[in-house]
């Protein structure tokens, strides 16, 4: 049985590894005494809650993935990561508790690779003769560097992605509008779009972020506002609808996004209601960002129409339900109904961009545009140490 | 003060004047021992409770007027006529409730006008030797007629619409998407868009009415929704968002919405979120319709940037508080907050579609398209009797 205990946060005893989020992780590991446990900053109850999650099997993280308590490509990975780790230390099935982990939501990559590498680490360690206390101590050590990692993806990628903004705006203070959250709460380090937004803020050069609310589970206005606040940036909230009237009066410089999914032609699926922005974008002549780490790149995926999409269920839409957390198990009726009951509703998570729309895709290894599959074969295969700027 | 009385719908009691909204009136007036009064389905507690909601002075209806009680570019226009005749029969100042009413919201033009009519209809009558009693009477009647010509207009609407569409999609089995809330009960009649639908489900040419749930306020998942079920049409909900997920997967035959104002180059100010909507139409080769009576044409309005769009409080944003009905006199704090306390929020009630991206105007007066000035002055000079189909 799924094992969670929520727990409010101390700030002092919070360490100030993740500075987007204002000091409290969205993800650590810790090894109390009980035994070792996933502390997760419950994103369902931010931002009128900070409370973090304390997961101390893999059902009770498979059970916070699946209700976005833990969400975001990067983060996903990195929880996959360790939720292996924790499987391994607490004496589960290493293998029963990876699969769980690796399909606990279909689009976004990065869980799957996390889940592997941390799988692949174990095993090695078991191969080379190892016991089972080192071989969870290998994937565990996987999991970290995997965090690590992460957290220098975005750095790079916030560099990489303010010097392509200089490029394509040149004079700086940039209206930049952004959808979801991919921000620290998403990332071991700062994020992706939001990373790169941090940065122009940090360098003086952010007159406005824009934050699409993000119907229906309003990312944006729980969490990237939140995000926003506390980094003292100048934003702006407005409902997804309202983004069309800010292209047609020019003042949109640039959409930065990030990426659950990218397939090898360059194809992206995002948050619902990226691509009608990509559209949008497209029509006046705004260049349409994409920022994220390669390992949110699938060359095994060929195009985008081969990308799985997860329908959430419709209560998330004919429900008003937030930011609170739902009761266990509880799957509708626990919201305040805003349509007549009945009503079905059509509530894809995520959307897919053809690569057409998409002006450049910032990684952590440098940036292609005009998105081309042989330029994003030539990202994903630099040494990981590369970080050269990359026109194709 | 303003003087309203919230009094729960007894269906036996109530007219079966307008099908659409399952028998209960928008809008109508009444005559009890105690005095006139105007009596309005309370719109911001749909689809939970059928209030109705009795305005016995302009100041009760201006307010319900200004927190969308009453709504609908269609029904302003008849609340405003009537609320000049409510004036007239009690006695308080014609002109200045006149003048209260008409500036009670700014973009949709029908207001202003059906105020105007009363108006004339009451001083016209003045003029012509009448008392102050029979005034009264000419504005009522006034308001009755206008009552019944947007009943009559929508009826003639929904014919020149679904003529429309077998034209542009013969075959029939429509897929329509529709945005906020054009039917019953915003109109004398069937309403605007959802007339047409209407008439197309009546025809058993409806395949799927596709309603989008029209952020910040709801108005497709409250209104579209409850008139969709109750006409018993195979009707989905969709976050705003999902709509270009819809169109990417030739989901969509054609997008139908109302209009709150139409400039005369054919600019067509609506609920926010229109423009988006017809960019993706263009961008995927759909149709997109709008759908009004020539009263919301405003030929004095030379271009869709000379429309004032107002702007609404940020609070509709930040917080949820709907279907509920706000304490008197809350301007914020009374619903859920969803964004940290502070956030400002961009919330534009209305956005301009420009001519270009409208593939037709549908009007009681028949059909522009291509929408052209020419052919939007035409429409308007025709008798009111004329109802032929038009292309120019």
């Amino acid at each position: 049985m799924a094992d969670q205990y929520a727990v409010p946060v101390n700030p002092s005893e919070s360490p100030e590894s993740t500075p987007g989020s204002g000091g409290v992780p969205a993800l650590r590991w810790e090894e109390p005494p009980e035994g070792p446990v996933i502390v997760l900053l419950d994103q369902r109850r931010l931002p009128a809650e900070e409370i973090e999650l304390l997961c101390t099997d893999v059902p009770a993280l498979v059970d916070a993935i699946g209700t976005l308590a833990v969400r975001g490509a990067p983060l996903l990975g990195i929880a996959g990561a360790y939720g292996v780790a924790l499987a391994a230390a607490r004496g589960f099935d290493v293998d029963e508790s990876a699969a769980m982990l690796a399909h606990a939501r279909p689009t976004a990559v990065n869980l799957a690779y996390g889940v592997r590498r941390a799988q692949d680490a174990y095993h090695g360690a078991l191969k080379g003769g190892a016991d089972a206390r080192r071989a969870a101590a290998a994937a565990l050590t996987e999991a970290r560097a995997l965090h690590r990692e992460d957290a220098e993806a975005s750095a790079r990628m916030a560099e990489h992605g303010l010097s392509l903004l200089s490029e394509l705006r040149p004079g700086g203070g940039y209206r930049l509008l952004t959808h979801c959250n991919t921000g620290a709460l998403v990332s071991g380090g700062e994020g992706t779009a939001l990373a790169v937004v941090g940065a122009a803020h940090r360098a003086g050069e952010l007159r406005r972020l824009w934050v699409d609310e993000t119907r229906p589970l309003l990312q944006g206005a729980r969490l990237t506002a939140y995000e926003a606040a506390r980094s003292g940036m100048a934003y702006t909230l407005l409902p997804d609808n309202a983004a069309g009237s800010l292209f047609a009066a020019g003042e949109v410089d640039a959409v930065l996004i990030g990426a659950d999914r990218i397939a090898a032609d360059g194809s992206v699926a995002n948050k619902v209601g990226s691509y009608p922005l990509a559209v949008l974008a497209r029509y006046h002549h705004v260049p349409f960002i994409v920022v994220a780490p390669t390992t949110t790149v699938d060359l095994r995926t060929a195009q985008g129409s081969e990308i799985e999409v997860e329908q959430r269920p419709g209560h998330e839409v004919t429900e008003f339900a937030g930011p609170v957390v739902p009761e266990p198990g509880a799957e509708a009726g626990t919201g305040v109904p805003v349509a007549p009951l009945g009503t079905q509703a059509y509530n894809p998570a995520f959307d897919i961009t053809p690569p057409e729309l998409v002006t450049a895709i910032v990684t952590e290894n440098g940036v292609v545009s005009p998105v081309t599959e042989a330029g994003l074969v030539e990202l994903c295969a630099r040494s990981r140490s590369g970080n050269g700027m990359m026109s194709i």
